[in-house]
């Protein structure tokens, strides 16, 4: 147990990825195409605001699941490139708006559009793509899938809601988190790949299916990437660390670090988060409280728990290459911690 | 002519509410019941926030536009209860992400939300009531009607950031300031009223009528609106003057009175509202500057014609209660500027 977020170590974590990016690559060139197109504004700041976010490479994990999901259903029309670009506007819209209400300066190694244009003008286009993205699931027509990403939009703002509730609490309890993660991340990942199910008409239980699935990986991908934060490199995700504890963010690995932590321990975690005095320092302190109370790998333990469950939740599709994809990912999502 | 804004003076504005009122008093209760419903959430602040401004006194004019105009189109059914809900929900976003944008501090004469909860939970309290808007068009289930509600959305979002790109520059044109509020405004209006006729399956003709309807009904609005804001006094609507001036907001008024000032008018124009250096009998004298150039009645002007325009488009539709309130409503919109 060399570093403290090693990880099936012997593997490239980007292994995991393959299968879906092979199964994806035709109809994600659709998807990036569309998501180009529904971009454009007459309004110039639109654009340039949002290929800011758009170019900055994220991984497009979430549409990628939308495609995928709907190819282990059987899928063989073509609302699903639609719906993808869909939730990928709606991943955007949200980082825009979370940019804002954390202060974030800065999102995926670049400065953050709030920080270039302005908290304004990050709200508004992030109320533009939200709308763009209605507009497109209106395109494609169909009212289930309208269904699951409107309950979608309206859970993630209630997360977010919970998460600035509880924020800098140190008291925030476990159960309490999961809560908050399952509806600011995890809906998301679960509308994006039961929309798939909903638009090739399976029977309930396997769009259920697929809606476990994607719920128990969001929560999975939220934990790592709350242990990312204290992994103490930056890492090949583009993820720089520190910016949750500098953010005086309560993330699972904080919520267990101050429960097992001593009186003169969790001192410093008030200190630090809530009431936000952070010196030169601390970060390093912090991780090091991190690696006596084991909490990373304690994080990764209870990913890994949520893995398991998104695994086990494929077992209704038949074998095939999308559903392998689907299942790789999981070893992705949490292996990338390495 | 006594007062500045003095139209139509022998009658109370209210008189032209009153048909609207009327015919749609059974079915507002309905609306005003399921606003209630939906903005219910576990998370505390969601219902607190939303509350401080559905509790407000708003007019709730857009709603009572869906359900007149379903009305006029001869509906039957019951979605427009669910439709004239939503888009008063997107109203109520749009405002809580307005005061954002504008720093303003009050609102309907309250302190804003932004002022008692922050600015964080405006924003994403906005994003919750717009999410429940979509949710609630889902139930009713009408395609073109969420596609009219979404392209409304993005439309909106787009005037809001054309609004924010044109912020304080006194150079825009009167025809960039109409694009601004007709897409910011108007949009909605359109929406509004659109969706009557499209859930009742009216012809194309009457659909694009009644958004031609509301669509010039709302540019009227927005022109009396900015009117206010230099009547010189508190009006019974509740709207206070002054706050677009302190807030440095570029008006249809301030537009025709820059450009018909002299030079010196201009300067103070421009370090008022461009500069944002407000002494204390600023606001007098910008007032006595709209007297002296005749600003507000040109702006009144111009309201009076798009007014026209909205009433003219009512021409398809049977005479009758609903045809004749939405006939008053311009009446009322235009008038209140009394």
């Amino acid at each position: 147990m060399g570093g403290v977020v090693a990880l099936e170590e012997t593997r490239d974590p980007f292994e995991g990825l393959q299968p879906l990016l092979q199964i994806v690559a035709d109809d994600m060139r659709a998807v990036n195409r569309l998501i180009l197109d529904k971009a454009v504004s007459d309004v110039e700041l639109i654009p340039t605001l949002a290929h800011h976010l758009i170019d900055s490479g994220g991984k497009r994990l979430r549409p990628m699941l939308t495609i995928a999901g709907a190819k282990a259903c059987g899928y063989s029309g073509s609302g699903h490139i639609g719906l993808a670009a869909a939730v990928e506007f709606m991943h955007t819209a949200t980082l825009l708006h979370d940019d804002v209400v954390d202060d974030s300066d800065f999102r995926r190694g670049k400065k953050s559009a709030r920080m270039i244009w302005g908290n304004q003008a990050s709200v508004l286009v992030g109320d533009f793509l939200l709308g763009q993205a209605f507009r497109m699931m209106v395109e494609v027509g169909s009212l289930p899938a309208l269904k699951i990403l409107s309950d979608a939009a309206a859970v993630i703002a209630e997360g977010e809601v919970m998460q600035l509730a509880a924020a800098k609490d140190t008291a925030t309890t476990e159960d309490e988190y999961l809560a908050i993660i399952a509806a600011k991340t995890a809906a998301l990942f679960s509308a994006a790949c039961e929309v798939g199910a909903a638009i090739t008409h399976r029977p309930a239980d396997e769009q259920a299916a697929m809606r476990c699935y994607g719920r128990n990986l969001g929560i999975a991908f939220q934990l790592v990437d709350d242990a990312l934060d204290y992994a103490g490199e930056s890492t090949r995700l583009g993820k720089s660390t520190g910016d949750d504890f500098r953010e005086g963010k309560i993330t699972l690995p904080v919520i267990l670090c101050f429960r097992r932590g001593s009186e003169q321990e969790r001192s410093f975690w008030k200190r630090t988060l809530s009431e936000g005095k952070v010196e030169a320092d601390d970060f390093d302190y912090a991780v090091r409280l991190m690696k006596r109370h084991r909490a990373i790998e304690a994080t990764l333990d209870r990913a890994r728990h949520f893995g398991s469950i998104a695994r086990d939740a494929l077992a209704d599709f038949p074998p095939g290459p999308a559903t392998r994809a689907l299942n790789e990912v999981v070893g992705f999502c949490i292996s990338r911690a390495n």
